[in-house]
């Protein structure tokens, strides 16, 4: 596997663009746009939330067909809370595209972030349409990551080659999202950011969506920025067959091979995001091992991962590793606290539940003061790990979400 | 139900003392004792973290027993992660206090409030009992509050005098916790603050439980702050029989007299805790109605007070209610979106999920910049409802816990 340049436009037959339409009052690129030179199979994931935006109920029935071609997306209003206007715009989103496409609207997938209730300007999207598509390019991949950003002080995209037996497929993505970020990964579905994926592998619909659960599970659903879950949450997967590989069509090697690729860009799509983390200024990553279940190490991991107070200590670097240990006991899971250790990068604080006397406080607060810190959970229960991943809680990240909507 | 001075030493027979053990760097008050001069029931409930000091430990056991009549408490140290030689501290400071004041160890009630992770100073709290015991005072109840404080700013007391047939019963309580505040009410135990309730009740032990059971289940377990559920959450009911009223053994009249003036003491006490929430510049109130249970409506009100994003926008007093829409639909309750109605004191802003067209934006801004703010959340599915209680997230509540342990 290699990383190559190109993000969503990386694989055979994908562009992409993204123009202002004016919907942001910073004037930024706020429209974008994937599109297929063939139809594409496609896979999704949704915010498990209660209250779901338009765009979401009007992709859930999109993705349910056998053919996909484009991808619109809309940033600086989430198109969330507008009753059934919400629910015709994120169709009509869909419908201009499809229109000028030359495609049926069920071809069209559809997404939008940014503040929630307040009516989409959807006469501003259908003059910028044309412009959007007539922006299509090979080499739109970066534009398109721009486009989709709204908090966000980078874009964020990815690609790699991989070799599946003779033929080489490519997976590439783009995805936005540093604030409300907390997919809910107790739901029967699954929940994401916003986050897009095109892969010219020739694979089928079934196998894709597979890959697609099997992937979120151990990236986008195990960060954090703040703990609060979005009602617009979305990941989608287009794999349009250009790449003439062998077709994968159950789980054997192409298919695990596949599913590693996968597994890399999601990964690092979710690493981006908490990097960018609203007001981070530091990177915290997660460990839990010996662990009855996987989901158990989830939920210990995540558990931390959501600690404010934690978040706030690693702001100050301050080694306050106490506050893991509250969180870790928090998480709804059972384990013996007589057994747990507790890391901090390679210092040991906690061992067999009981502080260790004259541990290295010095390597310990060195540690906090660094950009990345890792710590390591050990139930010493089970088999089972899990890797969640977080940024600090700073004063910024206070200020950019307390005048978020004026 | 009139309101009376004292805190937990407002009814008959309640002793209680606050003194310096220098367990605190800062050298204020850190050594507290309530202390029954007859023997008295006692009722307790606990966190429902796995992790659990050895304070909750030792005083887990202790409540088995059917007489008590002390409470010795620490603050500055929480007595966490200390293993064995932990729960042996614990146990001394009931011996210490039980010794001196010729009682069974068992009679005595343990908790503890600080950092984690440090060993407990235990000579310094040996030598420091004494004088503890020598301050006992009937007016000693501002000064019982005073020591348990940690990063509070103001003590915590109220008490209460209400009749029941024609006896008068006094109901008074203390209680500190400021931060790291989230009850998990999900567990099958139940979990609190550090709360120490006194009456002069005559109750049975049983009853005594119900009672806390039912107080705290809309009060201590409906507040937040940071969403950080605590290692030593505990709260304490102690009666000892002095009203001399007809014995509360059943669900009567009496009783139902007696648990309004438990809520009402649990609540003002909830509240003071969310009041003075660190760093805390406004009060918040959530309040569901329309759920289908009691349990639905408590854990959509608790998963909107929880929302870091809500409380940066109260902070800053941009009243950008799409954040509660949000976590309304994140608390793994299902509901109807398209009957959810939102106001924000008196502006709705929401109906049937749809957002309303001019609803009235300047009023909504000038109740976001006010210092106690309304929420309301319409399901309008089912008859039960809910309160919760929150404070908005500030620059000094990082401030405050970026450098706690150092």
């Amino acid at each position: 596997m290699i990383l190559v340049p190109g993000g969503v436009t990386a694989p055979k037959g994908f562009l992409a663009s993204g123009v202002k339409a004016l919907i942001k009052k910073s004037k930024r690129k706020d429209l974008a746009l994937i599109y297929s030179e063939v139809p594409a199979v496609a896979a999704g994931a949704f915010t498990a939330n209660v209250f779901k935006a338009s765009p979401v109920k009007v992709s859930a029935k999109h993705i349910a067909h056998n053919a996909h071609q484009a991808v619109i997306v809309n940033s600086g209003n989430a198109n969330c809370g507008n009753g059934k206007a919400g629910d015709r715009d994120a169709l009509s989103m869909a419908r201009f595209a499809a229109e000028t496409l030359a495609l049926k609207k069920e071809a069209v997938l559809v997404a939008s972030t940014g503040i929630i209730g307040r009516y989409l300007p959807i006469e501003k999207i259908r003059k910028a349409v044309p412009a959007l598509i007539g922006a299509l390019s090979e080499d739109g991949g970066g534009s398109f990551a721009e486009a989709i950003m709204t908090t966000d002080t980078k874009k964020k995209e990815v690609a790699v080659k991989v070799k599946l037996g003779g033929s080489v497929v490519a997976i590439g993505g783009a995805c936005k999202g540093v604030g409300m970020i907390y997919p809910d990964v107790k739901a029967a579905g699954h929940a994401t950011m916003l986050c897009f994926i095109t892969t010219d592998a020739v694979i089928t619909k079934k196998m894709l969506a597979a890959a697609l659960d099997e992937a979120v599970a151990d990236s986008f659903n195990m960060i954090s920025v703040d703990g609060d879950m979005s009602t617009n949450d979305m990941c989608f997967v287009l794999a349009n067959g250009m790449a003439g590989n062998g077709k994968i069509a159950a789980r054997n090697k192409d298919y695990g091979a596949f599913l590693s690729a996968l597994k890399f860009v999601s990964t690092e799509l979710a690493k981006k995001m908490v990097r960018d983390g609203e007001g981070a200024t530091k990177f915290i990553e997660i460990k839990v091992t010996g662990a009855k279940s996987a989901g158990d190490a989830r939920k210990v991991a995540r558990k931390v991962s959501a600690s404010t107070l934690l978040k706030c200590a690693v702001f100050g670097g301050d080694p306050n590793w106490g506050r893991v240990v509250a969180a870790a006991g928090a998480g709804g899971v059972r384990f013996d606290p007589d057994k747990l250790d507790i890391y901090l990068g390679g210092v040991k604080v906690l061992s067999n539940g009981t502080t260790v006397k004259g541990y290295d406080l010095k390597r310990a607060e060195a540690l906090f003061k660094k950009g990345a810190i890792d710590i390591k959970v050990d139930l010493k229960s089970g088999k089972h790990e899990a890797i969640a991943w977080t940024c600090d809680l700073s004063h910024d990240y206070v200020d950019i979400n307390s005048e978020y909507s004026t």
